[in-house]
């Protein structure tokens, strides 16, 4: 891992400089739970009366830490999450929960909170048994240390095989107040709704009740995180959390729900920092040339649009002629027949990089493959659908599928 | 195409040699409609009286060739199988369906028979109109040129990217006379359930009524055909064809069903040559190094078991990492986990070429990964799961993920 140098060429010219947000706190250390001479371990340190939200993977072999921040949630405040890289702790029996538990009680006596105020995140290998031990060392340092302006130190001590590291920010208006969304993601690889190996932690400095956070984390998800994929694959490990230091804005505010009208700038903040970091999620794709964007349009519904952009978005054969520059539509016509949606075949229209290469079931006569080179030979590719049955649309992202896709992952682990 | 001179490892030392089969001849040609100096054409000639059964692609675009053999198969009788390499006349509009009838027209001319007892299949590229003339003005030629020994050629007359022909023949006891049963298939990408771009024409010289071999064909294509996966990607024009010319056994048997006990030999011959023929088609999978047998068990039930088993046939980092020679067994913890299906984390249970690696949820205290080592370095890869949930159970095949995939991928149309 440390010896490769290589960069997204989808990464963003320079990553967000995120400014200070009351209430949190950053540091790292290198605990060598498997990488050496980086860090490896994340605090973040939040003032007391912060109330917390989750979204979790819906995979069936979930990590210990999943299980853990899951029952954590119904009490809603938090005081600390503390994520390391390297070991995911998935698939560790009970020796993963107690794991869980020695880093959680760790990290409550350096901090002086309740346990169940600590959120824990682990990525990195899955089936090897996590030691506590180096992690709970290093808590009493790493709460010393936290700064305000840790954020890009806390976004790159946890990615794994990410090439960049993923951080966005945006203000709104709320209760007459400026308030900030600001957070940090990792994730390249097992990338698939529902979110995969991907952790996002994300704080504001509004105060909102748990139950509004809740429902606007919930709905910010599924056109962000939940619309992306790389590979296909789920991770045991899924987490985004937000959190919410009410430090800017007032705490008498009496939303009446996530629908309040107030809360309208607030919730667009969340949506663009969320669809920001799962964009540079999809930037970071394993071996990724070309970010791909697709937007299917007229199917039964949105949930039928979404599964047949994902069928597009995870096939091999549309990723990998997308790789060699071919615009071989076919391969979508196949991907949406897959699908297993409604779709009508005789009015299905395809267009790619806004030029019409289908339309009414066959080749659009007036398509000519040259006019195509030049968005095919680009960084995004973008590609529209029409399945011609409904008004049901969903948008996805995702990247090509490279050689540099096998090298990292046939020797992810030596 | 025509330089790759590759052939997949996996390939049988040698393709089986099929005797004749009575009632059935065959022939290729030269159509020049994609690929130039090989046969891109294969005539199946029938004798009067033999019946037909089929399966297809469930593709929702299929293509043009597909609706014609689906709306013949009701009238259950068939005279010729006519199957073009280089186009798959799918997605191809009204164009598409005039060019399967100017085929079939032009090989009922040319055999003397009834359009409808002409079945056609194309393979190859997507959204292209097919030219039925060279096709036509081929098929009197090979009406007069069909062979009782031209197994060979007409299996390699029907591939595309397959890097070797895929031949099968078994035989029975049926009513007091032996039959056989013998076919060849092509396919080695857009492989998966049901069937992709796979075609097979299995024949047999034993007299059996259509509704009896369409229940026998339909119970031999599930743990076969549809047990293999090389991408997931599922094509436009999946066809498996059976044909009983009825030369060798008794017209007047009358058995009572498929369940007839005096079927039973034959269903096992029948079962035997498509499970063949679909393990070889999953042994030529794009750039296939190794076969990968996967069997899960302790299922909800036996359709769980099976979307389990494709979850981490069709998981790309379960199959870069087998190409990497990496017991990653974490992954497929993970594929587990993704399937959506019941799964008790606690007690599932993974072997890989017959060593336990995990067991109750956690890595078996007594596994050493270079045990292992042998097993992974070889080329047939066998894994083992149990999700510990019931008695479910599913076997399925697929193959590795390798450099060579992305290669004939990304450039399959130049």
């Amino acid at each position: 891992m440390g010896a490769r140098a290589h960069v997204s060429p989808l990464a963003p010219a320079s990553p967000a400089e995120l400014p200070a947000l009351a209430g949190v706190q950053f540091a790292t250390a290198e605990a060598g739970l498997r990488y050496q001479g980086r860090p490896d371990l994340m605090l973040a340190l939040v003032e007391p009366g912060a109330t917390i939200a989750g979204v979790f993977t819906r995979s069936r072999t979930r990590s210990a830490p999943i299980d853990w921040c899951r029952a954590n949630l119904d009490q809603g405040t938090a005081r600390a999450i503390v994520v390391n890289a390297g070991n995911a702790n998935a698939f560790t029996g009970k020796a993963g929960a107690r794991a869980v538990k020695a880093v959680a009680a760790a990290a409550a006596r350096a901090v002086g909170c309740g346990v169940r105020e600590v959120y824990v995140a682990s990525t990195g290998v899955i089936g090897e048994t996590l030691d506590p031990g180096p992690i709970a060392a290093a808590l009493p340092g790493l709460v010393a240390e936290a700064r305000a302006d840790g954020w890009m130190q806390a976004a790159r001590a946890i990615m794994t095989t990410d090439t960049f590291p993923k951080l966005a920010t945006a203000s709104a208006r709320l209760g007459g107040r400026s308030v900030m969304v600001s957070g940090f993601a990792k994730g390249s690889g097992m990338i698939a709704p529902d979110m995969a190996t991907m952790l996002a932690f994300v704080f504001t400095d509004a105060a909102l009740p748990q139950a509004i956070l809740q429902s606007l984390l919930a709905r910010a998800v599924a056109p962000s995180f939940n619309a992306i994929t790389v590979d296909g694959d789920t991770s045991t490990s899924d987490t985004v959390l937000l959190i919410a230091t009410g430090a800017a804005s007032n705490r008498t505010d009496g939303f009446t729900g996530a629908d309040d009208r107030r809360l309208a700038g607030f919730a667009r903040a969340l949506d663009a920092v969320t669809l920001d970091l799962a964009k540079q999620v999809a930037r970071d794709g394993e071996g990724a040339e070309k970010l791909i964007a697709i937007t299917v349009t007229g199917a039964e519904d949105d949930g039928a649009a979404r599964r047949i952009g994902l069928a597009i978005a995870n096939s091999p054969l549309v990723k990998t002629a997308i790789a060699g520059e071919d615009a071989n539509w076919g391969r979508i016509v196949m991907a949406v027949g897959k699908a297993g949606e409604a779709a009508n075949r005789d009015r299905l229209a395809i267009r790619i990089g806004g030029i019409s290469v289908a339309k009414r079931g066959a080749a659009d006569p007036g398509y000519r493959e040259a006019t195509l080179k030049p968005h095919m030979q680009g960084r995004e590719i973008d590609i529209e659908v029409d399945v011609g049955v409904g008004r049901g649309r969903a948008k996805l992202w995702t990247c090509d599928l490279t050689h540099r896709y096998i090298d990292i992952n046939g020797s992810y682990r030596s």
